[in-house]
């Protein structure tokens, strides 16, 4: 059976033989930019029950409605992998949300750091962007994206069995690879700063906490979008889920 | 002696002493943007001479000079990595030109495939942004940028001894770390494809080349710009120049 070239996120439960309303946004997007009628298969998932293949069963403006038919891949959970990262400026941000949703991140937290100068996060358009994100890169999953919160109190709370790879600029840590070689199993997340990178203060602060693993990457000064999925990319290839094959 | 925030390419020779004239678009920068005058400092480097400190001893409306007093370093060559990759879509060429800079690539050669749906390539606009990357990220040097070329030629003419590592979007090939555990020293370009990725046929007439070594980007489907940057990062740090020390 080909295999639908459209994917959707929805938030509702997803079960053979339901027909399911999509929103106004997506109804349209069917319609009006893919042109897309009745009969027209596509792809639903939410996260919970799978990746259902659909048919279009009604259409109009702003309402789409698609009928369910059968289970094209079961639930399977992403690697469980973090990124807390500092707010940056609004390309570079939808940028970093998007690579890192494609990246395989289970988990996103921005979090406020001392030279941080973004102050507001429009959560609803990361979401969107992780969403799309998502849909694109065939995930079966959307990953969570907290509240943002002051590094003092994310790292209070911060569970005591999840190794924080910090990614440090100053250029005195170990390179990533060789940090990584002995590894502890179990949950990690990886940590960037904003535009600025991290004070001396925050840095120190955070070296001394038996869950911080803090690596170089490389000699040149890379942007905080571009040290994010840098960092990302190497942990993935170097201990992450890159060993796994594709998925479908 | 405390280093200028701001550095600028430029194309003629610096030397000590010598009075330096930048073009309209930095001399804007500078007067209208950061608001400097003369007196203040201003790093310039043209990827030959190293870098210099220099001072504005003139600004005007769409003119500025800067006098050249001392090397802040000596020139450097980055690392000899290429990328091959196939155009995209404006703001996503944009983007994977900017991180490559910043990853360390020596030489941008935009290749055409059999699905790149793009068919011009404006060089200028990304000799720009491979510029404004090199400054911000402090190389030494811009990356040299090639004229496109169909994909056959580009590989007619490949130097025998310089490998390829092909980012095989077809989940077959082994996973990126595996593939370089032994990977011979010598040069090495990155290969990727446009949107639609490499057609089978293309895919195997590269894998049967002797110089071609392909590789999987781990079980998600990776848009083409996320590809060819998460190639990149994972080549650095397992491979590559991120063993290096910060240059400064």
């Amino acid at each position: 059976m080909t295999k639908p070239s459209t994917r959707l996120h929805v938030a509702t439960d997803l079960a053979g033989g339901l027909s399911i309303g999509l929103d106004p946004s997506q109804a349209h997007y069917l319609k009006a930019v893919l042109r897309l009628g009745s009969g027209d298969p596509v792809a639903l998932f939410n996260g919970r029950d799978g990746e259902w293949l659909g048919r279009i069963d009604g259409v109009g403006k702003g309402w789409c409605s698609v009928r369910l038919q059968e289970r094209l891949r079961p639930q399977m959970e992403e690697g469980d992998l973090w990124l807390a990262f500092a707010p940056i400026k609004r390309a570079r941000i939808d940028f970093l949300v998007e690579k890192a949703t494609e990246l395989g991140i289970s988990e996103l937290r921005p979090v406020y750091t001392e030279r941080t100068i973004v102050e507001r996060v429009n959560l609803d358009r990361l979401r969107a962007n992780a969403v799309e994100a998502a849909e694109q890169t065939e995930r079966l999953t959307v990953p969570a994206l907290r509240e943002p919160e002051p590094l003092v109190r994310l790292l209070a709370s911060w569970p005591a069995e999840r190794r924080l790879l910090l990614c440090d600029e100053s250029g005195t840590s170990p390179p990533i690879a060789e940090a990584l070689r002995t590894a502890p199993p179990g949950p990690w997340a990886v940590l960037t700063g904003p535009e600025g990178g991290f004070t001396e203060t925050e840095l120190d602060a955070l070296k001394k906490l038996p869950f911080v693993c803090a690596v170089s990457l490389g000699p040149r000064v890379l942007r905080a979008d571009t040290a994010a999925l840098a960092a990302l990319a190497a942990f993935q290839a170097l201990v992450g889920d890159w060993q796994a094959k594709r998925q479908r």
